[in-house]
């Protein structure tokens, strides 16, 4: 029986890690559920799985609930609870799916705690990977990758050795406006971006995918999942999704994973890793199966990957600054407050006036953070 | 360094296989290597790789050589040569590529004497399977896939457990009648099987992969070295020969191992297992890559795979007679003695005339390969 925790229990991630909890009631026990400010769904998740623990950061959704709640499970609120909900004694494995930079305090605390990671949070990757990963391996704990390119990399390289990667293939679906240049997008709209072809998935994802500032943020995490130079990392488009992600071999072979576009799969595989246990999803049937594609990604249109590839290859404090200024530039285009492109320009003009801090320690990052946003807002108004 | 002996070294893996030798001098020493009648290059084998034994199978030629030959590789001859460059005590591995049932006995010899194999001689596998796998465990050693197919599907094992997979995904390019019906094969001729697609091979296997027969080999040979019932294996027709076969495990997720179509890849892999080495060969380019394409195969048009799952599932002796029967009608083909569809005549009748042998030996196998030849040239002439 394994018990995990689930940040972010009301995203899309997170409500279907329960769905495959569901699946397989014999194998996983929720512990601790953590949401920002829906408690609502909340409330039913805690009905259903009777965890010992509820948070939500939100601190009047919080108040709501335990207003109104008299069960058995514990309700907490705000960074604390988040920490308590990521470091239960009791717990295996903690689910990271909150959102953006914010998985990251609560992230480095399941660590110390010795919690091995599910991680659904690229963002903690991107800011901090280098302490993040020397923390996990000093604490001894797995970090999985729930990331559905990054757990295909994570099977791709079963029963091979390391050093004998010549690159990692990353997948991307190219997003809702694939073939598009930039005078096409002057005007595109949120509701374009969330038209995703392949993935259903929770908003601010689906901007990035649109944006492809998600794969940017994808080979950042995956530089550091994986210790491979910017170098040996290549994006691919593949707009079909059926693909997941590659791994070379310096022999010239390719081990690909691939299966329907159900996130529940690495979800899963993170959680029973090295095992595999039977889900009931949708399989692939290769005798009726789209012709599978695969092209240069469009950078000149799509500014996200070379901005990451720069950011990740200055290092230090720079992809902090890039996960910040998109962050708060993807807030500002989901309210209609910016154009589209406008995310590019943020990210670049926060890039372009920061100064970097080689050795940032995990106060920095949270400064620099918050200096970015500061920075990044005073762009938009 | 490993100490190999190449069986067949003369023909398309054997050469190709020489090839991977050279590139690695350092890792890889040829301590034998046989041929059926090819003196003229057998030689220049010996000279350029100094091998202390050399075969030749065909006497005659074998006579020839040592007429010629001063130098220190002994020459020898005939099943005793064969059996001797099988099982000298200094060989780790044995690479057996001869061509079809030939195979049989120097590979039992070489598992005997406690050698492990590199298997290009699918035949071996698919007459004998119990015996070869049974035997095999019980010397404690490796059968090594060279066919692209099945070490395709090794590679996707790796880092899993075999009684997680749901099912074997077995490619097939289509060969050069793909799309085409029975009507419109009634005059293929020999040069039409010859030109196929996308694999370079020898002759026997090019008309095998035109009827579609060697991937029912290929089934059998999947079925005795995965231990898979035949329910569990499927034919995917794949006509870029891109991808060389895939798992599919319990949980919906499918490997997959894509390379050029260089059987040097797969040569290698089963020398150097469970290590990679480089090759240099041509890489996959997925920034400039046809699409990938999937369809059922057309088994009414293609006899070969369903008379394989048939002999397979009745087992015994059956598929050693699908084997010998096919070797016949294949030899008559080369020469313009029957008709293409005929292929698949030839071997139905042969297994409708076979009295089964579920508990066979050794000696029945080449007792019931011999009859069925017998048989089988009866219905030619």
């Amino acid at each position: 029986m394994k018990k995990i925790s689930i940040l972010g229990s009301t995203g899309s991630i997170g409500t279907q890690t329960l769905s495959v909890v569901r699946q397989h009631p014999d194998l996983f026990r929720v512990e601790a559920i953590a949401a920002n400010c829906n408690d609502e769904l909340l409330e039913a998740q805690i009905n259903e799985f009777k965890p010992q623990l509820a948070v939500l950061y939100d601190e009047a959704a919080a108040k709501r609930l335990q207003k109104r709640y008299s069960g058995k499970t514990k309700i907490m609120a705000a960074d604390a609870g988040l920490i308590i909900a990521a470091t239960l004694p009791e717990i295996d494995t903690v689910v990271t799916s909150l959102m953006g930079f914010a998985g990251l305090r609560p992230t480095l605390a399941a660590i110390e705690a010795g919690k091995n990671i599910a991680l659904a949070n690229k963002e903690t990757l991107v800011v901090a990977g280098e302490l993040v990963m020397a923390k996990a391996q000093e604490k001894n704990v797995a970090i999985l990758p729930v990331d559905s390119e990054h757990c295909a990399i994570f099977q791709c390289l079963q029963g091979n050795e390391r050093e004998k990667i010549e690159k990692l293939l990353l997948t991307a679906s190219g997003g809702p406006f694939r073939g598009q240049k930039t005078a096409d997008l002057l005007n595109a709209g949120v509701a374009d971006c969330l038209a995703h072809p392949t993935w259903s998935m929770g908003q601010k994802i689906t901007i990035d995918s649109a944006s492809l500032v998600n794969k940017g943020l994808e080979i950042i995490e995956a530089h550091w999942l994986y210790n491979m130079p910017y170098e040996k990392i290549q994006v691919v488009v593949h707009p079909q999704s059926i693909l997941h992600s590659m791994v070379e071999y310096i022999d010239g072979t390719v081990m690909a994973q691939l299966g329907s576009t159900d996130m529940r799969l690495p979800i899963q595989y993170a959680l029973t890793y090295p095992e595999r246990i039977n889900l009931q999803a949708k399989k692939l049937d290769f005798w009726n199966m789209p012709n599978l594609t695969f092209e240069k990604p469009d950078t000149q249109t799509f500014r996200g990957i070379d901005l990451a590839y720069n950011a990740g290859k200055i290092g230090g404090t720079m992809p902090c600054v890039l996960n910040a200024a998109n962050e708060i530039a993807v807030d500002a285009f989901l309210h209609n407050k910016i154009k589209f492109l406008d995310i590019y320009n943020i990210i670049e003009e926060a890039m372009q006036s920061h100064q970097v801090d080689y050795a940032p320690t995990a106060e920095t990052f949270f400064a620099v953070d918050e200096e970015t946003r500061f920075f990044a807002k005073n762009l938009i108004k």
